[in-house]
């Protein structure tokens, strides 16, 4: 069965349409060309069911009409969220959105960074943590939540605010005494700003406040001891906790059943992500939530968009609060 | 700053090397050659960090080293794994992956069949619910879930199995009164042979069952007026329920909160899926569990297998059983 011979070419498109073959090419390329002429191109393309050759056309003219998602894993509901409002915002513009799930592999990463130097997809949108990712100023890259460099924008949340929301909601809620439980990675990145927003929060509420901060590689149980030694007489000297995501407030929620603390009636806990189970029922905990939708949209925006003289260094989006079970709502204070 | 032209081509490569043009274009093409010669040209390959033209290649070879993945979406975890590990699966086989969020819009699933047709990605896997899709016979295209026709190869759990393995733990578990509790698509589909496999087995094991089948546009408030009306006394009559999936179980755990009933104490609960909380924390539910690397596995290997002259029309790969908390451990018992 022969399948390429029977493709219909941009030749066959000019015939049925009447017009000049660089007419043709001026609609599939988006050229300006009289609205009757692209009409008559456009039912021809239809009726002949006739295929761009994106891959033909991305070596004349150097764009592929391709763009390559470099994310950890799409397992994380964070990340699986993204990668699909990223996916659909390509998609809306016509572009193609190839995967690159990294699993934090640093060759992957700069294998496909290395395609988008030579042409081979229009650009990279990337949540990466590598430390040694090298990324040439000016390469089409639009980082999240880790600025890569000069030249390079960075798309986030506006994670102060969102650290400072959090203590300012604590605060509402009557809490006094607070802490900010944190894992993650010790490179500089946004979501590290959460925690100087919610210090900025609890100064200017006058929340007395403690840190607890581990880094990837240390154990999860240090919470459960730093937990426990806030205990006296069997009741935490905390009243409100604020975790740096959603998944360790969900680990935390453990710790504290386990340490006889009811949430929230002795204890008070916000997340940050606004993860919700099987991706649309409901909140694991209260919580900080991205603008996710708002930060693919973005990401693409600013990729997408050409002839660009200045290039923002870092996008903050706005987050939002919401209640899921794991605060007191205000009817009931 | 010049970037196409400073890239080295397969004539810096052979030169480096010190062998034949034709030579090293055997060892980019995966063509047999001599051990030494092999070395010398793939040393060269990673000094000049030379990159082979994937397009210009896909035009003369027929090959783009890309498969596309239609799926509805990143967001229900079901899908986010299976994307997961369907990307890990081409990545390590040195492929690359489109990825195509439906949203369920038939437009771009035919948009993208129509792009393996024309030889613009080497194949197609897709989860589709859409009646009206139209694969020819020996497109390359591999199927998860439902049948798309002949001469198309369709991969999935073994739902019949999986529905018979929770009637035998449920009896197992010491019920007695059972009920199997579905939503979802009336199309001819995989996941619908767990109900005929959940009522072979309470055939077996001597369970009384009743089914409560509701269409996805049927309101879910069905299922609690199908639950109240089985309640004598403030007791369920009901003392164990399958659930079609854990994200309808967990809806369900809901509903039977809400009408004073315990899980397990009162009623045992059995999902399907072996969806976990953020990903990999916890279990949702007592669950039947797809094996979604294996799935992922066998698309990309049905896909990639060049050659085959009997295609299989139907791969079921086993289930197994978690507890979630859902059920009485047997020590409990």
């Amino acid at each position: 069965m022969p399948k390429e011979n029977t493709a219909p070419t941009m030749k066959d498109v000019a015939r049925e349409a009447g017009v000049a073959l660089g007419t043709v090419s001026k609609v599939v390329n988006g050229l300006p060309v009289g609205d009757s002429y692209r009409v008559r191109v456009e039912e021809a393309i239809r009726k002949l069911n006739y295929q761009v050759n994106s891959y033909a056309q991305g070596l004349k003219a150097n764009k592929t009409y391709t763009v390559a998602l470099l994310i950890p894993n799409t397992v994380d509901p964070f990340y699986a969220a993204l990668t699909y409002h990223i996916n659909i915002a390509l998609l809306k513009r016509k572009y193609r959105m190839l995967l690159c799930a990294t699993d934090f592999d640093p060759r992957q990463e700069q294998e496909y960074i290395s395609m988008a130097q030579h042409n081979k997809v229009d650009g990279i949108i990337g949540l990466t943590y590598n430390p040694g990712l090298v990324v040439e100023e000016n390469t089409p890259f639009i980082a999240i939540d880790r600025s890569m460099g000069p030249g390079i924008p960075c798309v986030a949340c506006d994670n102060f605010a969102g650290g400072q929301l959090a203590a300012e909601k604590l605060a509402d809620l009557g809490c006094k005494n607070v802490a900010f439980l944190r894992t993650g990675s010790a490179l500089v990145n946004e979501p590290n700003k959460r925690k100087a927003g919610f210090e900025t929060g609890c100064l200017t509420r006058g929340l007395s406040y403690e840190m607890k901060i581990l880094d990837d590689a240390d154990s999860f149980d240090e919470f459960e001891a730093f937990l426990a030694d806030h205990i006296i007489n069997g009741k935490l000297t905390f009243d409100g906790i604020f975790c740096v995501t959603d998944r360790l407030a969900y680990l935390i929620l453990k710790v504290l059943r386990k340490l006889h603390q009811r949430v929230p009636e002795d204890v008070q806990l916000i997340g940050f992500d606004g993860i919700q189970s099987f991706g649309d029922i409901d909140y694991h905990c209260s919580t900080i939530v991205q603008p996710v939708p708002e930060i693919a949209e973005m990401c693409v925006e600013l990729l997408l968009r050409e002839n660009m003289l200045v290039k923002p260094p870092l996008v903050c989006l706005p987050v939002t609060y919401a209640y899921g079970g794991t605060t007191r709502e205000k009817s009931e204070e």
